[in-house]
């Protein structure tokens, strides 16, 4: 499976009183993670939400293995795991100086933002998501 | 001026690695503030929305007084200081146990959301939001 | 299993460009689950956490089943399903008029604050949280 | 004055149902232009807070001149417009495309973190962050 990396810093607004990121910020990982993927295979999300699809999450797994501090860089490794008709499921990472913080999944379905219908991932994707 | 009321109660995603609620989420009482004020006087804002007009914020002050800490109580009072031909301008102060903590106030625009342009605020909220 | 009920309304900075509910925003629910799950029991997270306990998430599950929208008044059902020497699994539910939204769990760990290792959870919580 | 600048873009998460950026993210930007401006200096924020000095905010001030949308790659301009004793007062402004779209003003203070009392900056910053 190809791995896409994505670089970031943990900000002061994701920490919480108990000094660490709080749960809720993996997700913004998880979806930076998703847009910088699909840009690295050309893919703007911004445009393809315009040309009406969106992409609705309807499953997630997040295991927290060690606490993220402020400006700690992380590293954001994102794999697709699997496309569906028209779902794709991703694996996310999040890496702080070579040890797993934080890791998860994420499956989003692509709909047509009009009728909320299911619309198929282009075959194009695929390939450069899964392809070697 | 009349002022609105409302309880919250500040959240743990709130708080940062300083122990206390982060600066930015006291735009989310202000934005609770604005909505249940609106909604004692009749109107709800979604429903607003959904006849194509939007409230962009246009400018913003707000002064930290005291901390607000995880768990806390707070009130929320709001006034509507000031109405324009498309704004309001609205007033938060938001207390703990009688403490002022945080004061602000927020001016919004009316726009209609196809075409971006200002609409005019209706009349009858003008005599809800400023009668006494 | 004991159920716990919150109420809460879907707040506008909580929406995404999609129209409905950023993903990332059902876990401030299942937070707020816990806290007033807690509270029930007679339990403030904030006065446990003063006397020097933390409860880091390590293990979330989230499915989406219908999107929530701005304003919508959600009622979130918090269980306990579970609990280990030193862990609590909550289940929690998000409805909006009867119908299921959101569903998961969230799996936390109590830590002394100083040392970061695991504290055992006190016997009356379980008679609390898991009695029927 | 010396002018910092970070890129950023604009995250889903940050974007709201009217289809732009929700008015509280742009604090977000403030907050990073800050913690960016330091480190071109030479200062780690997170370092100076594990030292003991925390950074409370007590006055912001935001004008919204454009919107932001999902995906924009924004440039944040960010100077130092004046040090007192305990404070140091931030200018932020928010460019995409070289159009301004947010600007705005934020006074920190700088504080002992045990006693809550105000800390004298440290005079090699007022060097650092006037000097031209």
């Amino acid at each position: 499976m190809k791995a896409f990396t994505t670089k970031e810093r943990v900000a002061f607004f994701e920490t919480d009183a108990a000094g660490i990121i709080h749960f809720m910020f993996a997700l913004r990982y998880f979806e930076m993670g998703e847009r910088e993927a699909m840009r690295t295979i050309g893919v703007k999300i911004g445009d393809v939400r315009r040309g009406g699809t969106e992409f609705p999450r309807v499953h997630l797994v997040c295991d927290y293995h060690r606490p993220l501090y402020y400006d700690d860089v992380i590293e954001i490794r994102t794999v697709c795991r699997a496309i569906g008709r028209s779902s794709i499921t991703w694996g996310h990472q999040i890496y702080r100086d070579g040890e797993l913080c934080i890791s998860g999944q994420m499956k989003v379905v692509h709909v047509d933002s009009q009728t909320g219908r299911p619309r198929r991932v282009p075959d194009a994707w695929r390939a450069h998501l899964l392809g070697d």
